[in-house]
């Protein structure tokens, strides 16, 4: 089923999550001022999957039951596939940065080849668990998000090491029916507007630590599951400032899990230790698959915005101009090359599951981590000093200083002033203010910090087979032997 | 006259300037809760110039009365007198980001040097001004800025080819008793917490702009002068949540000049076109000198918060930790050697005035305005996700969510979760909300963007010894005529 | 035909062209040591298409006869065949780091389309003699090379504004049975080893400059070409110095056309000087794709060459070594994606011919140009200073010296001095010698500078979409008139 | 005394030391074709103390005589005599890259407050033994260079754990007058035209290391001390070509001491090994020192080169070519600064000698180990092909070939084409051929890896006021605690 906007929303409110935010209980996540933009945003794959317009990418044909699901619901099954879902998400994150719906879909994928993966060694039945989890999941078009990194407590402490053994989630309880888990997951994007979690291990563990080798779905109401929020909207619709922010949100969570049981039906690992290191390594590559769409459009943005406020103040073609965004456009279009490449080299992995390439797609997170500062930076350059002085909307309502301000705010005489205060307002709302600080964290840490990146990089790489070509250029190893070329 | 800081505030609340922000009118700048952090800020100046650990940097020897004088009120005398001004700001920077006070200190400075010029050319009367207006500042230890920036319009027009003459500031009427001003200064820092203003032109000007070069000084509250402001400080005071803003603030305003009125004794340029530009990049030199030591005093503060946050998540000897932090350290310490540097290869210029070099402090400020994207990079890569994630204090006081506020945001056993997060909202305040916003784009903008550093660094370079020394290495020229070596 | 590497070189055998190199008239350029490595380098082209492992790269099916041809002489027919070529030029560069070979076909690639596109607008016949040329090209398996750089003389002034004309190719005489004409091209590399060479205009034109819009194909030996040679292989052949040097080696020459003929058959532009700077584009997408295929395969040698130094010093896991070398996989590889994306973003552009996409393979080669150097760097920075302080093989051949070299050359216990030296050699003969600066310059400024393809990102680029996207979100336009999405 | 150019030639004639080179014993190191330039390079320094217009730099009063010696042999008296070696080590750079002559000079000043606080502890004579060396050496205005980098065999073990025990250099056997020594530094820069060698340990040791810690000066003919030497002087002198290294010459050598006597009187540490850390950092504090000052004068060779290409193409104000430039004197400046402003706050430290700022020092060389890439990279970048595809200057005698090179080679029209050569091939000689992987690794590792400056700047930094800053700005500790500024 492809639901609509309305149908997502009905589901949202037939639901009682506990939700805090800002030291309120929030009884309304629809509604809520400073949740409505997010609810808007996962909104917006709803109503695109019905767009004709963009339902080459918005939607895919289910391996299990050949019907259209939404793109965001399905398992890759080609490079076309892999293909399509960086398009679709740079198509999404052009309006609004972070399209938040992407984790569960990439936590799926790789669980459809860990589940499988563990079944082979073990006997267990996950891979089935998994496959009926996900016809639910098509079928009732199910808003979801991925909830993986832990606390972690004291970060040089493995799991079962730290003072407090709730610091990573783990399995407090086993029983017939299913098990009871403890601990919190931070960081969690967009758990405010789901239906369900998906539940990751967030790192390799040892047997010692196999309590905490634990993967599942859960309802967003189940009891004991505790969401306590912080939005980046602000408090106050606006018209001229935040012009972002009033229009979309984010928000993150910590998830606590204070003994929440969970049937069998909905587990896909549990205590199988040596499998969490290729759950949070899989659910990785995916994501920063994902990457390579949406940062590309978050440069889109940048750069727009950029050259908008050049235009606004009659400089557009000048050279150095030109020579900045172009290093926005070198940033965007590298990211996405390795999102495109990382798809065409993609690979089967696991029954009916495509994955991208390892190397490539690392790369392209690695960017986008380390390049939005630059990004940013080129923003400020090219925007000047009214990104952070400009005076707010109530001085231009206020009758004693808008004349003022409509005087002297002006730039080309074209244009209006107000215009004008509306492209610095969106120069502020993205590069300048709190969403900046969430965009730039985002980028450097969300998928994994660049150091996870480089470190990935380095340990997939055949670096045999250079060493070996060093050695018969250098004459210690006959030429004959030249390694071989794997394309 | 060294003020305390009860006498400064005084001071202020004597005078009653036009003020408006966020749509209200001001009517006590000392005590407005979005207000009085800045007044802390210029404050402090007060306080620590009676401070005897600081009083060698604090406070100078005036030329024109043999006086002690508040540092701020001072015109350079030797290099010794560059280098303290570069150690004073760092000290006081290291507390506040941003001590506020400089600006009018490097007008000062530049109008000592062009005000004798001019007079030598014109055979006017300004530098006497100029010492009378000095010696008035000294002995009354002026709160002061200089406002500069004019709005510009379009960009690619000169001040007189705008389609409103007034988007430059300029002299709209001359009598025999002064002169009547219109025009806007933007970006102005710190003229709320000011008790006058020093307003310098902008930019090189041609012979048709005439009435666009002049400067002068002005009450904060000379009739037709309206300040429209914008404040980074949030809009209640915190205890965990926002602990830099809620200590120290920053405003920047629109300078309106609704046809105000301005003395002869206190006008220091009026038409003399051929100095704006010597005029504008004085006060840069000296600028981008002071930068050299608030900037190095910014990393001080991003890579103690950076490592404090290492510390307490156990992992401050990892070395990948100090490898990032060992970035910041050589950013800091480059600028502040250009500081040192540019102090030491200072020059006397104009009468009893010694300016920086040129080359030195652009570079040190071009390093400012580059490289602190970097900086904030590092903070945001060591500090991880809670940077943006970590919930309000609200939520801390709230006690259906302290208790787990407080089990699952602990880090090191040893460190209470409580400070703990403190240090977190540390690293969202300083680099990941509006403050982020503002310290960037005033790292890059402030005393210039790092466009006109460049082209001053090259423009002022002897690039002729340099060719030929690349004459007589290639044998074009004779090595005979190789050229003099000048330190 | 897939001519074997034997009856390459007797092709090569049958011609007497006019080559003069370091004062030398050069009489036997297949066995000259100076150039015989050269001869090699393109012989490999001629060896691995009959290599059963590679043909699938190698070789291709020509559109022209449905014969299998070298894919040195191919036109691309699909995203398939881009893909191909990108794979093929890294599995060749990786052996020799430059193939030398790519020139032609990518000239020939874009004269399919431009020879055609001038037809269409003039009537002339060039898309025909095109296809005959080719034809033959394929059937005979040519070694030929693209002369493009003119030799430009004031860089400031147009060809015909030139002091002397013929500072750029052009034709002098046209008669009945063809054309003659006068000029050099520069920088041409794989002349000597050619049996033809294409000439292709540099730049776009104007029409006072139409005698300058000149492409045609002639046969090295013709009357009045002459080739001034530069080679980089060393003078004498070594066994342990200049290992790379030893085995390869690459000549540019200047390109002199001395009144040259050319029969009408060969020509495929001449005069249409509105069509100048297409095909000076459309070969610099093809060559800068094909860069997309030879640096990433330098860095794959030069990473092997870092990390065998490195394994021979015995610090091979040590985390500073592998964090360098992942910075050049970071290199390597998003050149690599750009290529394959580029590839796959190729689209058919006149008659049975696939171009690839504009804006990644610029980044590619922009890449490419500016990283390389980084790249030294980093094998410089893991090598250490025996990259050039390391003696001589003469040395190791004197007995009065080889002791001690063996003795104090020594790194790992179980590695043979003799083989450390000889890992040092190459790093010197790649990183610190005359072919460092062949590879750094040829990085830099071969298939165009990286100012040139700055220039072509920025014009080739959507930015009038992205400026509409920053005005819906900054509410200057109905968010209802946001831009569609084109993947 | 001061000698001039032609007592130092004498000087080296009147010892025989044991050179190889090439292959070849070396019997006239004064008058060989590949070592003349770099005598000449040393008599640089006797030359030029003679010249009146340099005295203030070039010489200096001994603390020990009172009398004006070269200040090649002075040790550092002031901060004055800090900022006079930068200068005078800029001045001589400017015309040679590197003068060669500071390692002494820069091991002496480690020496004068190692060997005194060896004595504090130990009761030793060492700081005797180094004012009687230091009293000669002035006198008899000695030509030496500093050997210290040990061959090191397998890097991850420390001396005394390698399989060869030699692979450090040690004292062999202690004797009533004297100890003998053996093993091998290498990279010795500037043996061949030295007149006596002073020998440092290369890093920290443990006490089972003792006899490695090891520090003494022996002549360059001692028995059993053999010099491996290779040049990068070019083996034929060019008048065209190779312009640089025509005129100036350097050597490095495998220093090798199979057995050597050094009697008691020139050792300065034996055994001390708890000293040998601090001797190693405080040579590469001064030494990196130095290169504040010769890196900055590469710099000034390089943009005036690029210049000087750019002048000839008629593009010497194009904007991105004074762009580049401008970067590269960011790099020199940068340099220069951290050579001034860490002699400004240097420290006077043992007796009657100072020693600079640590962090500023290596901060200085850490930019020109990590710079000088894109330095190189700008040159080529502005140069274009011609910096290695120009024919050769034979190619120019040739008659057959010199009027299409006369006329092809030629740039703008008021210079020769001759004289556009030879700027290309300046070119060519420093930033493209052997020279310049000289510079390049010499850059990145003389004076110690970019690795060791990263870890010496760590190290020295105060990091514990950072942090407490932070702590205070946290509200984690009251803010009265701020820690006091140090300036």
């Amino acid at each position: 089923m492809l639901k609509t906007k309305e149908q997502f929303i009905e589901s949202l409110q037939r639901q009682k999550p506990e939700i805090y935010m800002f030291g309120e209980t929030i009884e309304d996540r629809v509604n809520h001022p400073l949740l409505k933009p997010q609810v808007d945003v996962i909104g917006l794959t709803y109503e695109l999957a019905h767009d004709s317009r963009y339902k080459e990418f918005t939607t895919a044909k289910s391996h299990l039951t050949g019907e259209m699901v939404n793109r965001f619901t399905h398992v890759n099954q080609s490079t076309d596939d892999l293909i399509k879902k960086v398009q679709m998400i740079r198509m999404y994150a052009r309006q609004c940065c972070c399209i938040q719906r992407c984790m569960a879909m990439d936590a799926l994928n790789a669980l459809s080849i860990v589940t499988h993966d563990i079944d082979q060694k073990h006997g267990t039945n996950y891979y089935e668990n998994f496959k009926n989890y996900l016809s639910h999941f098509q079928e009732e078009d199910i808003s979801s998000t991925c909830a993986m990194t832990d606390v972690k407590g004291d970060r040089s402490l493995r799991p079962s090491e730290q003072a407090d053994p709730d610091l990573y989630l783990r399995v407090v309880e086993r029983r017939d029916d299913g098990v009871v888990v403890r601990g919190a997951k931070c960081h969690t994007t967009a758990a405010v507007p789901s239906n369900e979690l998906i539940i990751m291990p967030t790192r390799a563990l040892r047997d010692k630590d196999s309590d905490y080798a634990v993967s599942f779905a859960v309802p967003i109401d189940a009891e004991g599951l505790k969401l306590i929020a912080r939005s980046v909207t602000p408090r106050e619709k606006r018209e001229i400032d935040s012009p972002f922010r009033s229009r979309w949100g984010v928000t993150e969570t910590l998830t606590v899990f204070d003994d929440v049981f969970i049937p069998w039906d909905n587990v896909f690992m549990c205590g199988e230790w040596e499998f969490a290191g290729q759950a949070a390594e899989l659910f990785a590559v995916y994501h920063r698959h994902s990457y390579c769409g949406c940062k590309p459009a978050v440069s889109d943005i940048l750069m727009g915005t950029a050259t908008l406020i050049a235009d606004y103040n009659g400089i557009k073609n000048a050279s150095h101009i030109r020579d900045k965004i172009t290093d926005i456009i070198c940033t965007a279009e590298q990211m996405y090359a390795c999102g495109i490449a990382g798809s065409v080299r993609g690979k089967p992995q696991g029954p009916s599951t495509y994955a991208p390439d390892i190397t490539m797609v690392n790369i392209g997170k690695y960017i986008a981590g380390t390049h939005i500062y630059e990004e940013i930076y080129r923003v400020h350059d090219i925007a000047g000093g009214f990104a952070i002085t400009c005076p707010s909307e109530k001085d231009f309502k206020n009758p004693e200083t808008r004349s003022f301000l409509e005087k002297y705010l002006k730039g080309r005489a074209d244009i209006s002033s107000l215009d004008r205060v509306k492209a610095f307002k969106l120069v502020e709302d993205l590069a300048a203010h709190g969403f900046a600080g969430w965009l730039m964290v985002a980028s450097c840490h969300g998928g994994g910090s660049p150091e996870a990146q480089r470190i990935t990089i380095y340990r997939g790489y055949d670096m045999d087979t250079r060493e070996k070509i060093a050695k018969c250029l250098a004459g210690i190893d006959d030429f004959k032997n030249f390694p071989e070329f794997k394309p």
